[in-house]
């Protein structure tokens, strides 16, 4: 009989050791039928291969998605009109993705008549979390299942056993990645936990990262770019017009072989605990570089510096999971009001792990004005003079308590 | 006869062209004593040489001072407990020095009696608020000559001509730096402005940069070095203690060698405009990593957090000058607050450009705790089935909004 | 010959001495052809009267517009669903209302082919700043004269004998107000400055309020009123639907006749000196109360916590005069995506200077659910062991903390 | 046997039936010794005749402590030197109370050797939150127990049956307060939820409010009081030095007489609901009003706005228990620095329901520069021609903005 009352459950199913115990367990447990959800997200593996695995589990749902467009347009390209950094340095690469994959679960349930989701995501991390607002907010009724927080297969013995015991496969877990490190990838960026890594004071081995070359061994030359940027969204490089996959996979690319968008931190969970990670994120580094500097020609000051100050918020929102909330959502309004203007081209030299800006050109929307700025002779375009007036209202209340003060 | 009733004025002197013809201006024009101040706060040129030719220009009362611990001291250390960057980018060295000017300034006129302050900062630029503004908090009845705001004399000729008709050898402006830049230097940075810098789309040429090598030609070795901490600020590299200006010169020396810390960039000014400013800030940028790595491992998430929503105020009240005033000094006390458990080391890789934080440890204060985070069996320290009612309730408004939203 | 090579300009008139005064000089100092703008905004004096003043005056081109509605309608709703409050205490009647003059002073001056606007505003407060930033934001090149900026006319009798010298009726003086305070009126509040305010701790007479009766004055009876809003506007009052002028006017008369809306502060002018200024609002002061009472039942929380996050710099904007700025228009983006969903009505009664929230109902949007809250059986809504987890987690940082501390 | 290895348990204990049923069923469930704590935080209510029922009870460790004094200077003084108000309308009167029963609560764990404490509050209010944060930052390894979450007497009946077969006297239920509603007092406020509040369309029956008359019934007298301020603190009243307990009983004395201090709210609980609230704070509120009126003669403007702006921070912070949090007091080290100017008196109007400020002094501190201020003639103090160039460089960015966008 089933539990909870439960009938039909959507997993996110990526094909590997774990979601094949899930899809199992699922099965035996609950007593009810599993769909199967499998998303290409820019993971940089064939998903088509899943369908087989979950054919032959018995799954007669199967989802199979390329999602990659879909991810860019509209998850990542708005987090970057933010320029959103946690912390001072992680980009949320893997943040950003959660929202996605909870959406298109319950729109799968929803179509297929499930009560219920699943996934694989440990009662440790964020990801558990992500799922489950984004997922609740979307269907406040919908049942969840994180086998990781109920069942008792909690060391890699029992899960290896269980495997074993129900025939499943455990070559799976020496195919593919080999990695003693638990990552996650997507066309964002790929990230590194566990193993050696938990002991902060650890460097790791350059054999731990995939997607970037170390500077290092980055070529000994230097690369130009140009990114061109319409209404705060990236939208060429060099000139020539790609899909927004398609951009971020270039800029992966020429990051990735530049030794660009390596990033070694200790974060706090919203969980509450503190871990370590390493993250690969080559585009999204050059990104935000050049998107700032796009909008540090086109942006009124006073709105970049309220985005600047509302940054870490509109992080926070999307790293705790809070990405279908009211609270995302009035961020992102303000956010994308100012990005009308957000339109040039950002000229970028790469070379071993440098990003470095060296033009910015808006032809439509510059606010820099060279007559101005000049260090010479402005032919009155600037009065001098104003800024006494300027300094000294400014400084009144200074001054008044300074002399109340004596 | 004097003008306002100036009697005596304290100068900020360089002993350059430009201050030395303001000295002859003031003399003239305001037929009032001028005092000359000149302070050593690292910018790489003796300070004693200025002597002569303040003596040649009639000065009797002439301050020669050495800053350069007090500057990093009570100026640099507290703006990088606020892990402070101004739009992103920029690590406000110029920012920073002007406030310590003006103290002093302001200090020597009350010691010799003087009624008046000059500076040689334009009347476009934010150096002019910086200085006023500090002058103005901390002497309110001050009162402030600022030549280039009043005199005709406003082209490079015009200069040129009265230097000639006034006897002040033009020479000193072929020695020296021999840049066609406008430039600033202290002991955290150097900073270039206009020339072919004011196309934002140029990109200067090698030869403008002064303290760093470029990434290309730095040595092709990585460069490991450890900075301790104690109490949010630096006090040894690789176990040595140093002094405050000591330290903050070691690393200016790593980064440079390095190629580390240039920064070119389109900024939005106090007074209003945009300009492109490039800068060199080699040991900053190291100890702005380093310092947020040894926050990471020792500062509760939620005071990190609010820092880091502080910190973009923090940045534009220096970046405007408001170093003395009850708000910056409020943001302050919050910041130090939190520093007393910023105590520990950090180990960072530099190479070709690159700063890479590779450890951090603290014996005393680390908040990172292996065994809750850890993937591996944590033998209860960490109860995964509580992530269960947390996401709940934190879902509970979202669930709510949506069922009623149906 | 004309001044500054300005030969038309457009004068905020509003028929008193002190604009009459500035026509004369206007058309004596710059030789220059004078259009006047009066505008009812509800300052409760008839604006036609004026058109004979001014063709008296020589005036050519006078335009009297009522913009009662505009004025609602597109400042201060927007303004009120920000729940805008200056220093805790001030409803922003004045700062409101100049945007919007200056938006018809550069519109007619753009019709009539001006160069230049003036206005009546004085040199020392915030409505010459309002004034003069929404026009140059509006259109750049406009000149604009300030009178009081410029003549000597700075005291009570040198204008009195300008305007004797010149023919100006100084009966005009004598008429009307009778008032020796300096007064602002418009459909949202009245103020009043100088005279024996000008002592912080006198406690004005009762005779200097003219749109309030005192609490003590007012009838000793409750009054039950119902607001209805719709996307946080109010739109009905008691049922009755409501243009946004009359709905406002509504309430001023029920507030004033119940001794609502007075208020009597020192507040923080840009310019930078603390001023005492006393303000009736009477429907402004209910509207408040009762918006905030219906974003109450629904307004997602984090929603509400961040538009009180905000409010500050908002009102800060308003009072400043940034409204025509891309920051301001940002703020409002993101408060006015969440004004979607606050419908409903809120019961008011209103008692002898009391406004208290009695009750709230929304059929559509209220968030409020019983069946949860109740202190009775819920039936299962909400589960009371979530809360153990939900603790458990948000405390695991702090337990951390006071573990390592031992 | 004991459960959970539990064996000494301090309970915050009122002597009502609620918490004589917890100390019974904590005797059964979990066979271990109950300490019992009980506070005179100013509820109103003899706490030593709780002494006896605790012995009845069989308790040997017995704590009985006033606490009023300590509550109102260390807990209620520094939240209002603040001015923390929760979403706009609660003075958080039950919040506040909360940390110090925790830290009392653990203190007294420490002292008897016990393992874990335990409280009263349920499972889906705000207060076990509270409880058990300020607990858990105290003491990490501490254990809770929460009856409420735990227990099956859900329900009035199963509670009353409970105690009937344990002999617990339910006359206790008949005596004293013989209200529908349940309530929270201390000497900062009392509060109402529960019963016909449930529905917030309901008017609450003036026959519910306990410490004030209603505005109606207020004597028809107006009562002026002079506040004392020292540091931020309010010291004496109308002359006369008080101690921090004596002087808020005080003013609710004056508050409840005259109507003052009523409020009706729907709020947002930290576990995810909202409900409705009714609060009694007569004191608190004329406390705001006066802190504020202080501060605003005092205080810096830019100081006085980034308390504005920290505040709402500052008020969720207490409103959802994180007190003893390093984020909290961060906030409080930035205010509280702000507080030492804030020195002076205020005079204050108390009529039916109004608290009117009147007036303001402070020999010591007042940045009120009449001279500056004043609508006559300033003899020189403020130069109006420097506000030409104040707003020309304010408006440089709009401007040069609005000629790009041409």
């Amino acid at each position: 009989m089933s539990k909870d009352g439960i009938k039909k459950v959507v997993l996110a199913y990526s094909g590997g050791l774990d979601t094949s115990i899930i899809v199992k367990w699922l099965q035996d447990e609950y007593q009810c039928e599993v769909v199967t959800f499998t998303a290409d997200i820019g993971q940089g593996e064939e998903v088509e291969p899943v369908r087989a695995k979950a054919e032959a589990a018995g799954i007669r749902e199967i989802y199979i998605e390329d999602l990659k467009e879909e991810f860019v347009l509209d998850y990542v390209f708005p987090m970057f009109r933010a320029n959103a950094i946690y912390e001072g340095e992680y980009l949320l690469g893997t943040s950003i993705a959660r929202p996605l994959i909870a959406k298109r679960l319950i729109e799968i349930a929803n179509e297929t008549g499930a009560d219920a989701i699943s996934h694989g995501a440990t009662g440790k991390g964020n990801d558990q979390v992500r799922f489950e607002l984004g997922a609740y907010a979307l269907r406040p009724d919908i049942k969840i299942i994180a086998p990781w927080r109920e069942w008792d297969l909690n060391s890699r013995e029992k899960l290896l056993a269980y495997a074993e015991a129900n025939g499943i496969s455990i070559e799976m877990k020496r195919e593919g990645k080999k990695s003693p490190y638990s990552m996650d990838a997507n066309l964002l960026h790929i990230s590194y936990e566990g193993y050696d890594l938990e002991d902060p004071w650890n460097e790791p081995g350059n054999d731990m990262w995939r997607w970037t070359v170390s500077p290092e061994e980055a070529p000994n030359r230097t690369t130009y770019v140009e990114i061109g940027f319409e209404n705060g969204d990236p939208v060429s490089i060099d000139g020539e017009k790609l899909s927004a996959a398609a951009l971020l996979l270039k800029l992966n690319q020429l990051g990735g072989e530049n030794g660009i968008g390596r990033a070694d931190i200790v974060e706090n969970r919203y969980v509450g605990m503190k871990s370590r990670g390493c993250y690969e994120t080559p585009g999204g580094t050059i990104l935000l570089k050049a998107h700032r500097a796009m909008e540090s020609l086109t942006l009124d000051r006073e709105a970049a510096h309220m985005k600047d100050e509302l940054m870490p918020r509109y992080a926070k929102l999307v790293y705790n999971g809070y990405w279908f909330t009211p609270e995302r959502e009035m961020l992102q309004a303000a956010i994308d009001h100012t990005q009308q203007v957000v339109n040039g081209v950002v000229r970028v030299k790469l070379y071993k792990g440098n990003v470095d800006i060296v033009g910015r050109r808006s032809n439509t929307n510059s606010l820099f004005d060279e007559s101005i700025a000049t260090f010479e002779d402005d032919a009155g375009a600037y009065n001098q003079q104003d800024a006494e007036g300027f300094i000294k209202l400014n400084a009144l209340r200074l001054r008044v308590a300074a002399s109340k003060s004596k």
